[in-house]
């Protein structure tokens, strides 16, 4: 299984209604992914505020069952859409990271 | 349940023996951690590299009971061993992000 892991740093000043935007679309993206994306599990969230400074503002970790579920998703048009229109105007730093998990 | 998502970009020439030594620490401490950690999941590993260039080359994804949980995992004087000797030397770069999940 693929583990997909992604943490969004926002631009200073960015509206509290966009980053809770972002996790709104993406969740509701999920219930739409076509097969090919082979969805295990996916979890996304606003930063719950435990520390003081410097953490991500929104967190993603999606686990696909394979290399090419995972290609799937980031191709999808409605995924690169949110990617565009949600997240871009506001993005300050993007990291991510994909790791083999046991199924 | 408290999800702990953090990715790790290390510093340009940064043995590869290293990069593995932090994940080899990171998955030998789990077994030894106190109870008060209360940790449900925990997932490390090195980048897969399906992405050419610009991802984090370590990934951690820890599921934990509570808040409180979560703190203790932090301030553990193992884990913190491991952060100053095996992390911070080759670290360029650090992003981390906790999120509420459901159980």
């Amino acid at each position: 299984m693929l583990r997909h892991v992604v943490l969004l740093e926002m631009k200073d000043g960015t509206p509290d209604s966009a980053v809770a935007g972002i996790v709104t679309e993406l969740e509701s993206l999920i219930g739409r992914l076509p097969a090919e994306v082979r969805l295990v599990d996916y979890t996304c969230g606003r930063d719950a505020g435990l520390v003081p400074s410097g953490n991500a503002h929104v967190a993603i970790v999606a686990d696909f069952e394979d290399e090419d579920g995972y290609r799937a998703y980031q191709s999808n048009a409605e995924h690169q859409a949110i990617i565009k229109n949600f997240i871009i105007p506001h993005l300050r730093k993007r990291m991510a990271s994909q790791f083999i998990i046991k199924a």
